[in-house]
């Protein structure tokens, strides 16, 4: 058995997210049919470095399993490719050591999420950015990126249905770029670990900061109040990228 | 009544093509039941200024119709707009002279065809562009599109199934810019009209030139002999973008 290590994207539009569901067409379920089909097996089983909602796309989704046998990384990348729908790419494949998963060994994840502005959606944009049609001061939202930088604890801002009971995480990065030649805001968070809606949450939070609905430094009385009542937007899946999944290098 | 012509943009994707046809999604049925409901009619009717295949985009498609009443253009745009479906999108609205028409009042026509190079097709871009992994000269694509510049009789590059019998078309400007940012071609295409899929198959012809599977002025040869079976290709219809139609100044 060889351990890999496989970095892909995906566009999430047509999928019902990254976690296999039966009955559903999802990312986690389209590669282990191919692996399955590679092997000769009934099944197979992968590992993600963690699950993507429905709408939800990747520009590095890491996965890594067992694989029967040794493919060099090239040839296992063209496999791949050669049996992967238009919507998802295999972008590289690693050996790694047989410690590896792509879940439990990651150190941290990076997200994208990209804003529509203007009155009306670019209907070339609907699929892979949020809509925000109202005033925006960006300075005020860079006041409140900053407060989000740290270890907080994120109850405020995670969806219900997640299992997970200790809702602290560190954000190492939280940054918004103007890109005024495509009309759009770009946030970038890159932390030890997102719980389940956090980034969308989040953005749908600093819009109404930058909208001036909320006070500049509304995250630290979220932080506080632990209460995802107080914090009840959600930006759509639709501007959300899984960009770039960090691993200590002495893993690989 | 009070003639308007609406530029508008759509993403083809989910259209089967501009055309009204019977249970089908169509971006003039879409636009005519938009009317019909603003006016209280059963139907209403509006002339494009030529149709658009299924999954063929634009940018700046212009529409004519009729209006009882007269609504002041920012208030006819904001009016089609919240009708509109997410991928259509109102750029631009105006009360032109009652003899304003679409389709036989335009002197012109623009397109763009952008096409993703590299090995595998980029999830984010397999609507969006047309797909070619092959090795490509652009030098030789440029002494090509210099061929195309002029007068000439296009009956080799008109898909059947057109009732056109008058296949002399002048292109006035044909070019192609690298985006390596982007890992892209950008052909455009400007004349004073286009036969059926005309520019789909220019491009697949300009590509095989560029892949030196034909010579370099193989366009002047394709123009002499007049048939269709000598440039087989067509390229895909997700690459092409009606980006402007020209009209007269004085007639609006």
């Amino acid at each position: 058995m060889t351990q890999y290590k496989v970095t892909l994207a995906y566009d999430g539009t047509n999928f019902a997210g990254y976690q296999v569901q039966p009955h559903q067409r999802t990312v986690q379920g389209v590669i282990q049919a191919a692996l399955a089909k590679m092997t000769k097996q009934p099944t197979f089983h992968i590992d993600g470095s963690g699950r993507t909602d429905s709408g939800v796309h990747a520009l590095g989704q890491v996965i890594s399993f067992a694989y029967p046998g040794r493919l060099a990384p090239a040839s296992m990348l063209a496999a791949l490719n050669s049996l992967m729908p238009l919507d998802i790419e295999i972008l590289d494949v690693a050996i790694v050591a047989d410690s590896f998963h792509a879940r439990y060994s990651a150190r941290g994840k990076r997200y994208l999420y990209r804003v529509a502005l203007g009155k009306y959606t670019d209907p070339f944009k609907r699929l892979y950015t949020g809509h925000y049609p109202y005033r925006l001061d960006v300075a005020r939202i860079r006041v409140a990126l900053a407060d989000l930088v740290g270890t907080h604890d994120f109850t405020s801002f995670a969806a219900s249905g997640g299992v997970i009971t200790d809702k602290v995480r560190t954000i190492y990065e939280a940054t918004v770029t103007e890109d005024a030649a495509n009309h759009e805001l770009r946030f970038e968070f890159y932390g030890n670990g997102f719980l389940y809606n956090m980034v969308r949450i989040l953005v749908a939070t600093l819009l109404e900061i930058g909208n001036g609905r909320r006070p500049e430094h509304d995250f630290l009385r979220l932080f506080a109040v632990k209460d995802r009542q107080q914090a009840r937007g959600t930006a759509p899946a639709s501007g959300l990228y899984l960009k770039t999944v960090y691993y200590p290098e002495d893993d690989e």
